[in-house]
């Protein structure tokens, strides 16, 4: 099934009502469930920017939803300019995750196909799209979340980090969809929750979700990974990701690395499921994938609680990359691919979509 | 020179001025230096309990002192089973930390000498006794200092891990005595702190000393490690340690395997700061060392903020184990020692004291 409320969704306009993109904060999350209504493509991207929404795939339907809300406000649909300006705005607002970039592409395909037909076609054609990559994006999930749950032992406990779950994507999640399909298949398991610092995506989201879901799991810190797979009680790995490249290198929330050096130590599986909207072919190696670097706040206050001395200078990478070897499975909505990935990861994204350029 | 703060002192009774253990409430660093003043053993033991001071050295002196003040309260000086109940609430409050049971077996040592001698003199020969405690720790930890800073080249990034420094310790630290020592020879250092959670002994109390010291430091969340290591930012690691197994194995807080783990990956030294008196000859390897499990609430709250969905279950052990082949050298205040470390940590533990029984 799909969870019981949803990270992003599309209000179509109707008598009274604007068009509207309507979003749950998860920065207030666990403790308030908050949705947010944006009627002005700004607002999208500030949410975006602000990781009112985060997760790789769910910002690219919110990029998409977004040009599609701005779309109406431009005064004229034919002005390639202006829509250029609008992608490029949604561009910026984080820089790692590739799904991003190619949910733009797609957007940007669509008006170019049709703003001569006139802005009423437009808006409704981007409108459209955006609901199908939204549409899309759900239906990759369960189906590689019934890839991945073949790689699950009928009773384990699975590591996962930071939140690829439905609240990181349309409604499914990667790599908790995988998570959510081996439960649905009745699998026994217990989920290991690192709370994911600095964001604390694991403690107040994936926990939430497992939660409501009914999935036992237990909250760790991110410190105690290592110590939990020497005592034996960790099965395997999986995680999410937010640009794989060419070669099968994994950039994901910071920590992944750390949790795939230990997972390599111990002789576990570590998988990563990747919807293939976030595979970058055109991007040769990790060393190629740009790190966000965020705010030091995020690092040195917790809410509104400040944790460290004022003025120490803070490192906060989002993310890190994982080099293929430490990967021990790429789990994709179309299989589940294994090294050499150069070759495997090719084949099984051009495969079904030979028209779609994915770039960075 | 010593920190311009303390983490314990003691108060000599004089004129209309009750004898007492002074500590700094480390709960609230770095944003208030608040000292407070106990009079009754009872409050010592719960200050440790509650972590208003921690560091396993920082511990075993407020034991110490602790005793000294319980001696005062007791009735009668000649009750050894009641001074025993008073050494066995001390002995309840942590269970990893060996300089705690090292500690308390010294004051023990001093009140079989002395409790025939009457009352007050036992009180003024036990008060002496944590006050030789307490000096001999900062000159270990000078000379653990010295020995260590001859490991550090003289440019170099080095990371820790939680607060092994004054405020751990009656006044120099001991991992972060090191990079003290090695600072006043002038050495160009800069730390990685991570925050080190739950506790955050990273952030609030590792981040501030380094700042008190004009120390360059750079504070980043505990699951950064593997990248700023990936990255070559790092040159070594110092840790504190709880307690050292007569194997070398090193108990130390909760995310030190892991460090360890990323270390030996990168090839990098891994350096364990331990006074002998850390040492524990009579706990075979650390898979006999208990790790204490601490309240949920450290976890899924942070201060008073809650970041966790209510009745989540949590681990959340407080220390782990680094077994010996992953430590590279162990720093004591009588020498460098290495592997093999069942032969070599004997050897320096055992030679200086030869009357001083090490037991859990």
């Amino acid at each position: 099934m799909l969870a019981a409320f949803f990270a992003i969704r599309w209000q179509t306009a109707q008598a009274g009502r604007p068009a509207a993109v309507i979003m749950l904060d998860q920065r207030f999350l666990p403790t308030r469930e908050l949705y947010r209504t944006y009627t002005h493509y700004q607002g999208v991207a500030r949410a975006i920017r602000a990781m009112i929404i985060r997760g790789a795939p769910a910002i690219g339907v919110a990029a998409a939803m977004g040009l599609a809300l701005g779309a109406r406000q431009l005064k004229t649909s034919d002005r390639p300019a202006t829509f250029d300006r609008l992608c490029r705005v949604f561009a910026a607002t984080r820089p790692t995750a590739v799904n991003l970039f190619w949910a733009i592409e797609r957007m940007r395909g669509v008006y170019a196909e049709t703003h001569a037909a006139g802005r009423t076609r437009l808006c409704e054609r981007l409108e459209h799209e955006a609901l199908a990559l939204y549409a899309e994006d759900i239906e990759a999930n369960r189906r590689l979340g019934r890839y991945g749950a073949a790689l699950i032992p009928p009773r384990a406990s699975v590591l996962t980090h930071c939140n690829a779950g439905a609240l990181a994507t349309a409604g499914y999640g990667t790599a908790l969809g995988v998570i959510r399909a081996a439960w649905e298949q009745g699998k026994h398991l217990s989920v290991y929750v690192p709370e994911t610092r600095p964001f604390l995506q694991g403690a107040r989201l994936t926990a939430w979700e497992l939660s409501k879901e009914g999935i036992p799991a237990t909250l760790i810190t991110d410190n105690m990974v290592g110590h939990f797979m020497q005592k034996g009680a960790i099965d395997c790995a999986i995680v999410g990701t937010d640009r794989t490249a060419a070669n099968g290198d994994v950039a994901n929330k910071i920590g992944t690395y750390t949790s795939a050096v230990l997972a390599a130590r111990h002789e576990l599986p570590f998988y990563v499921a990747a919807p293939t909207t976030s595979v970058d072919l055109a991007c040769p190696s990790g060393a190629h994938i740009p790190i966000e670097e965020r705010a030091a706040r995020e690092v040195t206050h917790i809410f509104r609680q400040q944790i460290a001395p004022t003025d120490i200078p803070v490192a906060n990478p989002a993310f890190d990359v994982t080099p293929h070897p430490l990967v021990s499975a790429i789990i994709t909505e179309r299989g589940v691919v294994r090294a050499p990935y150069d070759e495997s990861l090719p084949r099984v994204v051009r495969a079904g979509q030979p028209d779609t350029a994915v770039s960075s």
